[in-house]
């Protein structure tokens, strides 16, 4: 359905960790061209990668991977997102639909992590104020990697929380959330709303720690 | 089932709100002896109720309710929580399961409200510390009051999140959730997850603002 429904685009995928490398698996499964993003695009663990369950995925400079884009992932670490979006070069991602798949986790006092920004701000909306010219969506960041592509429970699917300021940029989220297996997509207002989602995440790590496994995702119920 | 496993109590709800008047009807549906604890517990409004759906509930003063509850729900506006624990007198608090209801509602922006208590701290931990030897459980927060007492949705039934410092107080609030209708209470930790759980009230409302209807609840997947 997505061939119908959509181009496939170059996507640009910033950073090579678990979170990163599953984003990048899963646009390049549904057709698109996926750039990865690293600091070191030649070190030999990414190199391996790219050679296995990476195949038909390029890796670049963050630079690079954020020029190329037309739509850029940033997957990596919550507390290096400052640098990795000045290493990446903040007009790279003018006008693009940017997903931020991110978390402010601060695991400084063991587990559970706190967020390491909170109150009155988020990591969504922080990267929303680096990269005005960008359309940030706070997406990905409520559940567990390995369950970003075709999730499915006992119960069903899970629904994917979504935030952001550019209701088209949100659209497009949408749409490839659904070529991704998530066909339930619930949009809760603009960027701010990273605030909410990345306590969820908090609030999904502390139940997987109770429960001493991480089978689980939120699914919203209606009617 | 409730009454083969457990008792009937003595429950004191601190507020005469909806969710005050949902929660004591919830109680009271379930056998147990309850009284709603009002500022002025003559005003002709909350009679009426008496005399209505809240047959056989007892009104009282908050210092009297507090006093004479086995069980206390804090069932008031969030900005008001102090003022009412003061009223009610914390040592009344002492050594009992307090549910916390409430969430730090600040509407002083409009539409949607934000947390009017964020980042390191959470209503449920300032009522915690202001209730010392009580044993504080936040539940039924993260869900609308028309929901509290057999929640029920096309999809099924949502789960509850709940967060407490006191293990066997939990398991209490989750006993009596199970009578209320809420088989599945998955407990995230300690009080400090009123960060998370409050949260998801903000995206909860926000959720129902989008959607333009509030018959949503969230349920958690596993397996």
């Amino acid at each position: 359905m997505a061939d119908d429904r959509r181009k496939p685009m170059r996507v640009g995928v910033l950073g090579t960790g678990e979170v990163g490398r599953r984003l990048a698996a899963g646009f390049r499964g549904r057709g698109h061209a996926v750039t990865i993003g690293s600091r070191d695009p030649d070190k030999p663990e990414l190199r391996d990668w790219l050679a296995g369950e990476g195949e038909g995925i390029e890796a670049g400079t963050f630079a690079e991977t954020a020029a190329g884009g037309e739509l850029l992932v940033l997957a990596v670490l919550g507390d290096a997102a400052d640098d990795v979006i000045a290493a990446a070069g903040p007009q790279n991602f003018a006008g693009k639909v940017v997903i931020d798949a991110m978390n402010p986790l601060d695991f400084s006092g063991g587990f559970p992590p706190k967020l390491s920004i909170s109150g009155e701000d988020s990591l969504g909306e922080r990267v929303q104020r680096a990269l005005p010219e960008a359309k940030v969506v706070k997406a990905f960041n409520t559940i567990g990697n390995p369950y970003f592509v075709e999730p499915s429970f006992s119960e069903g699917r899970p629904t994917m929380l979504i935030a952001g300021d550019d209701p088209d940029a949100k659209r497009t989220v949408t749409d490839l959330l659904a070529d991704f297996g998530w066909p339930d997509t619930v949009d809760i207002g603009g960027i701010e709303g990273s605030r909410e989602l990345e306590a969820i995440c908090i609030a999904w790590v502390k139940i997987g720690g109770a429960r001493g496994k991480w089978d689980h995702g939120f699914k919203l119920l209606t009617g």
